[in-house]
Order: C-alpha cells, then sequence, then structure tokens
C-alpha cells in the first residue's frame, strides 16, 4: 500500500493494512480513556479504506470515566464518531471486555467474539450508571430486553455463548462459540489462536464488503443507522431521497453494464471506483 | 365458495381459496417488478378472505427497481398496500428469496420458511441502496442488529438455519429448519414436498386465525404495527382508544355470551360475522 | 427485617422478605383484575427494599377488562406503576400465564419462567384487542417481529422453550427450559419443585443486585427504560445530564474509594446507603 | 346547582359555580407551592362540570420548588393532573404572573389577561431552570421563538400587550389588551375591575361551550393535545380512532337529529349529556 | 395553453389555466363532501402546471362525513393527495369558511382570504371530533395554542383579522384584512370584488413561483412538510441528502450558467425546464 | 477585560468586549461560505464571555454552498456548533440578510433587526433546496406557516415590519420596526445610526443576561432546545433530570441565600461564579 503517508500508529494503538482496502487497529491499553478516544477521531482519515476492524481487548474494570458537566451539553466523546464513520466496522472482541470495551464495541457495525471472551457492563459497580452509550444502545441492538435488564442491573458477567444467544454478537463464528470452551492446560495459547481466527473471519468479511461498491456499502450503512432510530415510514422516504441522490453516482452505471440487473447480458464482476 | 365473483388471477398470479375465508396468492414470476406490484394493489379487495397466504420464490437476482425521481415525493409502491392490508399476512419463502422476495415478505405479518430455503439481500450489488424497504424494516423485524448490518453490507446468502436463529423468518417449522438439508440425489423433489409443508403449516395457522373475530384479528395486526414505529407511552393510548372505538362491535358481545370472559356461563365456541 | 412495618398483604398477595432488601410479592388470585392492580399500586410505597419479585399464575382466560371509555384519557391502570417503579422487577412465570399475566410480567424487569410453563397472549378471543399493554410491549421487549404477530393474532399456546429462543423470557433458567418437560406421573409435584427453583434464581439475581448502589441499579432502569423509546442521540444526551445528576450522591465517592475505578488502590466491597 | 356535595373548598382556594356546567377556582394564596398542587389534584372530581375556570396571581416571586431527586423518576406534580384533566380549563391571569402562575396557566387551554397583567418567567434568577414545565411548554404555545428565549433567558417582565403579541395570551380580550393601560389614581380600583371584565369574558366563552356536545368537547381537547407533540400522520390516525371511538355515544345521534348534519331537517339546538 | 389535453372539469369544480404554468380550480359546491374529495385526487394529474389555486367558499355547516370504520386503517381521503402533491398549492378563502372548507385548506400551503370571509370549525357542534385533518395540523399552522384551542372548542365564528393575527391565513392582502370591512348596501358587489382581488393576489405570487426552477420549488415544499413533523437534526439530514439528490438535475447547473451562484458571470434569468 | 488573550480576531471578523462577559463578533464578509464557518468554530472558545453577539450583513446572493457528497454523512458546517454553543447569541440583522445571513441567524438564540433591513431566503433562486438549515429551522421559529411558505418558496423580499410580525425577528426593538422607514436623502446615515442603535437594545439585553448565573442561562438555552423537538412530556422528564444535576453547582445556593427563594430573608443581588 505505497500509497498511503505514513499510518498514524502510536502507543496506544497498531495501525496495519491486512488487505487492499482494509485497515486494522488493534487497540493496545483500552484500560486507558484516552485509548479509546483517540483513534476513533483518526479513522475517518484513512481514506482509502472502507473497512475498519478494531481489535478491543481489557483486562480491569474501566476507568472512571471523566464525568460530564451538568451544566455543559452533553458528550460522548468516544461513540459519535465511530458510529458516523461512513465506513462499515467490525469489532473483534476477545479476552474481557469489560465497560469501555462494551461501549465501543456497540458503536461499530458487526461484532464477532472469541469463543471464550468474557462481557460485563460494569457501570453500575461505579455508583454511576453507564457514561458512553452502552445504555442507549445495546437494547437496539440485542433482541431480548428482559436479557439486557439482567446484564446491565447486575453488572454479572456473560461469556460468547450467552452474547450470541441474545444478540450482543452475531455472525458465522456461532459453531465455536456455541462449543463451550474447554480449560485445558493449553488455555492460554488456545486464546491466541482463537483471537487469530476471529480476526481471519473478520478479514474475509472485510475483504468481500471491499470488492462492493463504496456508495452502496456506506449507503447501506447510513440507511440501516438511520431506521433504527425512525419509524418504517420515515426510513422509507428517507431511503427513497438517497436512493435519488445515489443515481448520479458512476457505480450504478458500472453496476448495471456489469450484468448486475438485467436479463441477457454478460455476468461479470463490476469494478468500483474506491472513495 | 361459491359467493366468490371469479379470483382476480392474472399472468403474474394464481389465486385460489383453499380453506373458508382464506386466500392463497401464489406469485408466478417475481423477478419481474410488476408482478410484486400488482397482486398486493388488489389484495384488499378480497374482501370476504382475512388471511392471505403469499408465497414468493424467485431464482435470479432482482431486476433494476425504477429509482425513485428525486423531485417526486418518496413512492414505495409495492409495500404500503401490503403493510397497511388490515388482514393478517403470511409469506411462505422457498427457494431462492432475493432482494425483492425479501423486501416484500418484510411487508407480510409472518414470514415461514422451507428449510433449504436461501436468502440474500442484494442490493448492495447494485451499487444502490435497497430501494423498496428491507433497511428500513429489517432491523425492527430481526433481534440482531449485528447480523442485520452484515447480511445488508455483505450481500452474503444466508440459508433457513440462520433466518430463524437471528429472527428474519419465525414459527413452527423450525424442527426441520434445523436440521441442516440433506442433499440427496432426490433434492429437486425434496423441495417440493418442503414447499408444500411450509403452505399447509401456513394454512393451518391462517385457519386458526379465521375462526377468531376479524375486528379483534385486524386491530391486533394495526396495534403491533403502530407499536412498532411508537414510545410505549403511545402504544398504550393509541391502544386504549383504539379498544374504546371496538366495544361498539358486535363481536365483543359474542364473545362474552359465548363465556370467553366471565366464569359461571357455558363456554361454548363465538361464532363471529366476517368483515 | 425489624425494622419493617407490617406488610401489607392481603387476600390477593402475600409479602415476604427472603433476603435483606428483597420483597417477594405472591399473587394469589390473579384472576381477579383487582388483584393485579392492587400490588403494583402499593409497590413503591416498600422503601427499604430494592428488589421485588412478582411471581405470577393463571389458570383460566383472564377477566374481562374494564374497556376504557371512549371520551376519558386513556388509562392502563396496571402498568404504569409496575414500569415506574424505580425498583427493578423481576417476573417468576409459572403454570398458565394467559392474557393478564403476560400483561404483567411485560412490565417488569426480568421475566423467568420455569420449564412447564404455557403462555397465550387471550385477547383475541375476547373480540377485543389487548387492553393492558401486551400489543404496546411485546414487540420492544422480544426480538423476532414475526413471532410476535404469530401469537398476538392466533392466541395460540406457547411453552416455556419458545418464549426463551423467541425473547419473551430470558435468563440463566435456559438450561431447563431448553429441555422439553417430561410428562411423569409426579408432574405436580414437579411443577411445585420448579418454581421453587425458578424463585431461587430469581432470588439470587437479587440478592447479587441488592449488593449494588442504589443509585446506579435505578438510574440503569431509567436510562434503559428512556433508551427503548427514544433515538441513540437522544438516549446519548438523557445519560449524560443523568450522570451529572448522580455525581452529587455519595455513592460515587464510595465506590471510588473502594477502588473500583482507580488503579493501585486497594480493592474492597463498597458499602452502599440504601434508599 | 342542589345536586353538588359541598364542594372542596379550602384554605388555598375557594370553588364556586357561577353557571350551570362551570366550576371557577380561586387560587388565594399562589405563593405557596401546596396551593398550586392541591386543587388540580381534586379537580378532576367534580365531575359535573365541564368547564373550569382557573384565576391565579402572585405578587412575588415562586417559593423554591421542591428539587425532584436525581434517582427517582422525575415528578412534575403541579402539571399532568390540569393538563390530562379531559375538560376544557381557562386561565385568567392578572396582577403579577410570576414563575409558578406561568407554569400552571400553561397547562391550562385558554388564557386570558386583564391589560395591566405582568409577566415574568423568574426561574433563571433561582439558580436553576424552571422546573415545573415553561421550559417544556411555552415553546409550543406562542408562536415566535426568538421571544420565548428573550424572556425564558433574561427573565424579563413583559406586559398584556406582548403576551397578546408573542402568543403567549390569545382571544377576545385584546381591544383592551392593545390599549396601554393608563396609569391612573384610580389604578387599584380599575385593576379590580379589569379582572371581573376578564373573568366574565372567560365565563362567556364557557357558557357556549357548556352547551356543546361533552364528548365532542373532550374528544377536540384530548386530540389537540395529542397532535402538539406528535406529527400529522400520527394525528390523523389518532383523530380517524378517536372518532370510531366516539360513534357509539349518543351525542352524535342527538346532533344528527338536530339537523347539525343533514339537510332538509329541521334545525334545532340539540341536548347533551353531561359528562 | 394548446397542447393540454380537455381539462378535467366538472359539475363539482371548474379548472382554468389563468396563467402559464398556473391552473385554477374553482371549487363550487363544496357543501358535498365529494367535492371536496375529488378533486384533489385528479390535481396531481395536470403535469404541466407547478401551482394551483384552489378557492373555496362554503355556507352550511359541513355535512356529515363518512365516519371511519374503527376496524379498519384510518383513512383521510381528502387531505393526503393535496398535501402531498408536490406543487404548491394557494386557497383562496372567501364568504363563509366552514368545517371542511377549513379542514381543505390547511393542506394547502399558502392560505389567503378576503377581508369580509368568516371562519369557524364547526366539527364540535356535530358531537364528533373532527374527522378530516382541521385538529392535527391547525396547532401546527397557527402561532397561539391558546387561540387554536379557543375556536376549535368553542365553534365560534372568527373573521379575516382574527385569522391574520393568529396565524391561520397569512400573507399580503393584510392591509385589507386588518381594515375591518365596512358594511355597506353594496356589500354583495364589495364581496365579489374582494374575492377579485384576492385570486389576483394570488396569482400574482403563483406567476413568481412559476419563473422559478420547479426542482427547487417542490423540494422547498417537501422539506418545509418534513420538518415541520422532525426534529431539527432530522431535518438537517434530510435536507443535506435532497441537496444530493438535486445536484443531478439540470436546473442546478442553469442556475450557476445564470450567474446565481458565482461571481463575475452575467446575471441572467435562468430558464428552467417545467416538470 | 484584561485576562483575556488576543482575542482571534482574522480578516473575517472582528471581536470585541464591549461589556463585562459579553463579546461582540461583527461578521465583516459574509459573502464568503468560510467566513461563516469559521467563526461558530472557534466562539466556544471564548470561555469568559456568556454572550456573544453576532452581526451579520450580505448584500449579494449567497456563493454557492459546497455541495454535501450523496455518500458522505450529512453536514451542516455553519450551523452545528453555534447552536450547541451552550452560551445565549443574539444576531442582529441589519442590511440585506439574505440566504446564508438568515441560515446563520437561525440558529442564533434571539433575532434582532434594524428597521430598515430587507431579508430573502434565495436558495429557490438556485435551483436548489436551502442546504444550511433554514427550511429546518424556520418552521420552528416563526409562528405563521403560511407565511413560512410563502416567502421560503417564492424567494421574495420582506421587510422588518413583516419579520417582527410573523415571528422571524421579536423582541424590543418593535417601536421602530413597526414604523416604515422613510425613505430620506440621508438614508444611509440613517442605516448606521440604526445599527448601532439594534446591538445597543442587543447590548442592553445582554449586559441583563450577563449577571444571571451561567448555570441556570445555560441550562434554560439547552431545555428551551431540547422541547423544541421533543414532546411535553420527554420536555418535563428532561428538564426534571437537568435540574436534578444542577443543584449540585454553587448558583443555586447563591440564590437561595441572596433571598430568591425564600421569605424572611434579606433580598440582595447574588453574584454568580462565571463560567
Amino acid at each position: 500500500m505505497a500509497e498511503l503517508s505514513s499510518p498514524p500508529t502510536s502507543q496506544y494503538f497498531n495501525l496495519t493494512y491486512p488487505l487492499p482496502y482494509v485497515a486494522h487497529v488493534e487497540i493496545n491499553r483500552p484500560e486507558k480513556l484516552n485509548a479509546f478516544i483517540e483513534p476513533p477521531a483518526s479513522i475517518d482519515s484513512y481514506r482509502t479504506n472502507p473497512i475498519h476492524i478494531a481489535n478491543t481487548t481489557q483486562n480491569t474494570p474501566p476507568a472512571s470515566p471523566a464525568p460530564s458537566s451538568p451544566t455543559s451539553p452533553p458528550s460522548n466523546p468516544a461513540s459519535p464518531s465511530l458510529e458516523t464513520c461512513p465506513k462499515p466496522i467490525i469489532a473483534v472482541l476477545h479476552g474481557h471486555c469489560y465497560g469501555l470495551g462494551i461501549d465501543l464495541s456497540l458503536c461499530a457495525d458487526l461484532r464477532i467474539c472469541t469463543p471464550s471472551a468474557k462481557f460485563a457492563v460494569k457501570e453500575v459497580d461505579l455508583g454511576l450508571a453507564a457514561d458512553v452509550g452502552t445504555l442507549s444502545r445495546l437494547g437496539k441492538v440485542a433482541g431480548n430486553a428482559s436479557w439486557v435488564k439482567d446484564v446491565c442491573i447486575s453488572a454479572r458477567e456473560f461469556d460468547a455463548q450467552e452474547a450470541l444467544r441474545f444478540g450482543f454478537v452475531s455472525r458465522d463464528y456461532r459453531s465455536s462459540c456455541l462449543r463451550r470452551p474447554r480449560i485445558t492446560m493449553r488455555k492460554r495459547k488456545g486464546m491466541a489462536k482463537e483471537k487469530e481466527t476471529a480476526i481471519s473471519t473478520a478479514l474475509q468479511w472485510a475483504s468481500t464488503v471491499a470488492s462492493k461498491s463504496p456508495v452502496a456499502v456506506q449507503g447501506t450503512k447510513e440507511l440501516l443507522n438511520w431506521s433504527r432510530d425512525h419509524s418504517v415510514a420515515d426510513g422509507l422516504r428517507y431511503t427513497a431521497v438517497w436512493n435519488g441522490a445515489m443515481l448520479q453516482t458512476e457505480d450504478v452505471g458500472r453496476a448495471m453494464r456489469a450484468g448486475g440487473v438485467g436479463k441477457g447480458k454478460e455476468k461479470k464482476k463490476p469494478r468500483f471506483e474506491k472513495l
């Protein structure tokens, strides 16, 4: 990827490009609040890469978030820049994901975890409701309100199996998630292997998406985010206008010429311009 | 069903009446956009039939939807007439349901599929976000936001098992859905059998509902659709007013006289007037 | 619990204190509408107890709800006092939970059921849409809209397995829920045992929560209820203001001093003041 | 009005019945917070009277409202019972209406003032945003957002002319409102006269409304309140259902028989049943 | 206007083309409910005309609207087709505008009245809340909630002066509106003259708008309608997407080339393609 | 104001401090889009000053806004930083305020204009709907929807009198606004005088507000902005929580000790800490 200027890697995160158009952000020290805030702020600037993979782990209860002053407008710094990033973001979760790790992953589009990952919404232990978004987002992400209240009110730990069953994580990794991780002597080694597999699963998905029209990919993300917060009727109106706006891009023409939409045309893979 | 005028069957769909008060609409050529638009437009006119079953299959990527003009108000022709149809609609999904097949089924109330059905939200391959409602509705139908983004952004195929696990389809057909369809030499024959079973499952449900008070059935559908797009408080207010409006119908009296609501009354099955 | 005045037990419900700060409300005759309305009205007054467990069973179709007059503002008496009760409420469901039993449980925060519990949304049999909240709440609680319409429109019975799979109940009791209850000669005895186990599971959760900061517990409940009915952006703003309000309580300080949020501090269990 | 039990007059307010079906509540000591809270709580119980007139004056900055605890659900006791009272309420404002007097009047349906009345939204002087509803309601009542911010942020006094021009008060009293009140030696006497005239204007309106169908009057109030907080589309749906509910009342039939809706029928004034 | 097919004039309304691209719909017998419903249904089909002027008068209380059945989805036939018509609509109101005349005019974009016009929201006299939209729309149109409740709850008549002051009508006709209409012997002749002047004022406005880009005119109407029912944040997002969609039209280019947006270009009036 | 670092004055705007805690931002070349964007971005950083006065004039149609790309999330750069600035902002409007001048002023809290100011919403002349907020905000600011559509659809000019009558500007300058500006030979000199008076009116208001508790002032602004976009019920809940958050600030105590809220305490002007 010679055309990229030196990536903004820092002491808090590593940035690599494992595939064309796919960036991998590894968060080094998530127990530092700043580490969480810094990478999202710059994620949007890696303009040549449609996918990002954030890889979060955390071994201690989260540091106390700087409480927002009651007289200033509410600010939740970590989340908006991630959520409004137009590119799809996959969170790969492994190890212990507590508090801020969960907050952060809920701003991603996909959540994949390793079979031995452990989770907890820990804020209730701080004598404080969750500050950076879990309580606002978890109920919209997971399809069992009773479970959402269970884990948020009790701060109890839950494992990968439960995370998958109740809708916190998703996706093909389920086969391994559903097997209870065997606790063996080689557990540590197993965890490294698990993480590798999870990241590779994420990369495979990212690679598929990277071959699609960026206009359609980013539009789909935006429309799904909009629809989550609006009625079906509002979703349909916004979608119709959005489609009108997209028609002027070249990608629709490319898809049509490639045979994606007509019959009797030779089918071939369209090549889209990267944003 | 001698009292019915000749049903509006056409080259695009067949209409039959397998049970009293139950209509079965079979969509013949769903790869034609018009085929999708036409039946819903007339569905509402089959006034003696409380249930409708739509049976959709599709073997090719969807035809390009006529893009909505950016200067006219948004229009999504297929969906509103289905969704606002006061009668319950069951979609039976088999074969390959791509793009428009999914759009259409999301306007139905129940979704049942055969164990070997395959699905994909294909619009991202057109260089265009989904035009006719999937992005606005799928997130409200399925209880795992991570999975919704996965299949909408990647356009990857998913099978019946996954459709059931993540909430796109529902219902008693799960036993067979959960068994991985065995690929045998008699696969084709198996698919026809599967479809038959799925339709028969749908008919059984339809038959149960056809014996209920149409006032209550249609009110329940309307209230669930309203509540999906409103807060709980708004749902409660709307429900209370709706109930007030319903009290003037004869069906409540019939249910009460039949013993449904008091004690010490002889229990018998009430007979409701058909709408 | 000597400091408690005589509990407001009545012919319709029993109130006991199985654990410190945990109240157990057993509803005796849920087939009476008043029984459902009465306890919630007074629940809030048991101020020393952060948790409440409601234990509902019902063997007959629900009594006819007094229909709300169309000219008075809508009123749904049972639900608001339960839902706005600031303390977490667990509903333990066993036996036959029909109509009002489901309405009531949907106002609780957690729903746990015994493996042999049976459920039905019966209102459609009354020629009337559900009056006291099921249609407004079930779709926000369970993550499969197709299933919600199925059981609400058909009034069919569903069992514990299905209730868990589709998101009506949650929680650790799943292991037994997922095993089909064997119908044996000792079934009746088994049901009593089941109920005991379910209540004990609920008490264990309640006991954990009772050790947390009541400020954080009640804030978490309020924020999750708010977020269910608002956009993510509104959820984030409300949360930030709420956190500001909470900072003035002593519990945050206690949690911080106990080492919950800093590093290098001795970890110990903070003791919170009970509300 | 012999059929009325002794009215609940107290040290904080006087209740009289100047006209059939019209109650007049005079608030004696509005500088007491409790005075404001008490009457609304019981207003709803005067069931034979469709109209209420509240008459508020206040000469001092409002007493400090008991701050709502951050951990209990928000409560604004005075306003809900007034706003949800199904009967129309007219606020007659005279003298100095500061803080709570404005909060209270914003829960009424009509606001009429005397030409020499003075107003101020005083809460900003307490180092506290307005607690009991002015900030939530004034912007929905008055049609000039710039003016609303002006008086709320500066706490400056404004007079009757300005109140009318910018939409805080309305109604026929405008002729006198628009004339600048002349400051004469007989000012005090003039103020008493003014108040009398304002109340008499309110009574005249109340008398007209008292002759209408209570079903339609209360429905109109409810629908206007609903529409204030919802989209036009939601307003239309709610209205249609509400109308359906009302059709079962006898009043529609009475209006129709009286000639209100057909042609060729003898026109006469229908007599409606009082709620 | 030779290119127009014979206009769909009927016994209920006259259609003329007083100016290029401006249609004038005169409603003949508004006391017939059907008359109100019919023209809007076809308004949208006069595709060459960007403006429409509806001219409504009515001398009797409105006919009873066919009450919407409580079990069918709400339908308000007259209004949606008017409100969603993409072209601007001016309502010229004269004579007595009661009930349906007001309902209809509230779906228009501009309301202009003659100085002697009289208005009343009459539905409360029918023992029924307004069925076709006044209660849902008037509060969003007029900037004084106290006045809205006054006229809707009392059904009292109000004149042009009051209609202008409180925001029901707008616009340049104010000079004459503000003068109290003198009751002279030649009143009838005066009314005809007044109507002529009001229509001519409307035509002047229509003529100005007909010279603008239809894309921008219709977009502006749509965005204002959207913003009325959404938050500012939602308005900004929808606007930004809408603008993106519009950029592909030729009109933006024409405006730019005409010098509207750059400097140093010769200013001339752009000519836009008519929709 | 010695404690201030050198103010960030630039070629596009001048910043002065005419009064303690009051900043005056004069926008020099509003015809440059960047000029509009730049000052708001930094306004928030002048932390010692609670009030800001923006002074906008513009003599030419607005420059073409950079159209937002349809595939990036909507961005309206000028407005959010102004609207979310926690301090009150007064816009003083004089000369010709077209397009962007109106967009900008609608983000302010108060709008004051000189009697000879002229306004137009010019975007419709660009073949483009307004990009930076007028269509989303004007209808929420002005209390006459018919007038809002009139000026937005026709792009016609309107004067100060009309701006005041229909709710675009407000406030004490009305006396002069209501007098038609006489066109004299000394018009130019008159305009300079007018501007001076308008700014001095704004400064007087700013000076009053600067003496209030900044906590209450900024809370009031935030709550009014929130309430504009939410239902009354949501406004009340947010207000109650906000008040809870504010109670921990010192300003409430100061106001109480100064006698603002108790009786029998010596009244004196409290001194609040500046934010």
